[in-house]
């Protein structure tokens, strides 16, 4: 039975949601069959009776499920194959990283992605994306990125970890990818799908990892529009 | 079989080593029996025939394996109990948290530790010490430490992500301890045996972390002399 994923669009129908990509990631991981909904921001209270705020969703016959954590432990618990976790002392270092992940660059790329998400929106979300996310940043999302270019430094900086780990492997989770490279590439595939300013610098060895990634289960993550190096 | 593990020391017979202490955790985590065997610096090179440099070593009959992680993973391959590591992606998450680990608190750690490292040094040691090191930072171990309260701001500030991973669970494991925590608890063990300036704040939600760690396997970590926090 395929499972249905509802997932964010740019206007262009670009995915958008970093954690959205995660479960697009674990799905194929564990093999299964979906497909994808494509919803804007001010579509998802219509969704499944209204009882979800954010994407990801799953539907999977009757049953419903929000959270990329909660999906990708229904999907564990519901599919024996491919487990995204091969244990809880993975799946609790998975959200050690997760914790690293935020405060290291999701924060960072936030603030340089926001006003080109806001711009690569579908019109009817612009309004309900600028209200929110100004109220949240304290001022215009073009006063909060006018000096955007000045947290790269920091961003590059700050992922160094990511650089010494797969200095001897392939990927995060070793030879094979795992929840934790699902985590980094969803939010760099965020940034490539509407970010007019590249993050990274030509000779980042993260490079060749995000190719690596972005291949993976028949080139799941290719094709974004802009490049995150230059 | 008893496995010998040779072990650092202070010159009052303290475990001095972090990365020996990754190797206790790891012999007790695996119900192991083991004995320690002290030495010194300077006895390094007496032990084994002269083929190793740092401790720790092990010697499990006839077999000697050096170095933390080449002995972790003899002893999940040797004796399938209790496996150290549930899989290679936890694994490749726990070399995740060592080179993240590194950076963040080790080094400043080191800074903070070394001229009490010296201090407690067997005075056979303290030549050696002084000499590798001072080359090792570039000027007297007197200068090097003589500001280095400085340093604990940054250090406090970059142990963020094990408090918000801990917030949720008793260790960076999960309900039990990994690898992970072993090579945290270690490195505040190391500073705990001789370090006379307290690293953390009293109210650091890491010191339930580091009771509940020094607790495991029948008290393991508990005695050392020099509190953490104040």
């Amino acid at each position: 039975m395929t499972i249905h994923l509802h997932e964010l669009v740019t206007e262009a129908g670009r995915p958008l949601s970093p954690f959205v990509w995660r479960i697009k990631y674990a799905l194929a991981h564990k093999g299964l069959d979906f497909d994808t909904r494509p919803v804007g921001f001010t579509d998802i209270p219509k969704l499944c009776g209204g009882q979800h705020k954010t994407v990801p969703i799953i539907e999977d016959g009757a049953t419903t499920v929000c959270d990329s954590w909660a999906i990708a432990d229904y999907l564990d618990a519901t599919y024996k194959q491919n487990p995204i976790f091969s244990s809880p002392a993975e799946r609790a270092m998975v959200k050690f990283f997760e914790g690293w992940f935020f405060d290291a660059a999701f924060r960072n790329l936030f603030a340089v992605n926001v006003l080109d998400i806001h711009n690569h929106l579908r019109p009817t979300d612009k309004a309900y994306f600028r209200q929110t996310r100004e109220k949240q940043v304290g001022t215009t999302l073009e006063a909060f990125t006018a000096n955007r270019e000045a947290r790269l430094p920091d961003l590059r900086k700050n992922l160094k970890p990511m650089r010494v780990a797969l200095a001897n492997q392939p990927f995060l989770g070793g030879d094979k990818p795992n929840y934790a490279d699902y985590i980094a590439l969803g939010a760099f595939l965020w940034t490539s799908a509407l970010c007019t300013l590249p993050v990274l610098e030509k000779d980042d060895m993260l490079n060749g990892w995000l190719q690596r990634g972005f291949d993976l289960y028949g080139g799941i993550g290719r094709g974004a529009p802009y490049p995150l190096a230059a």
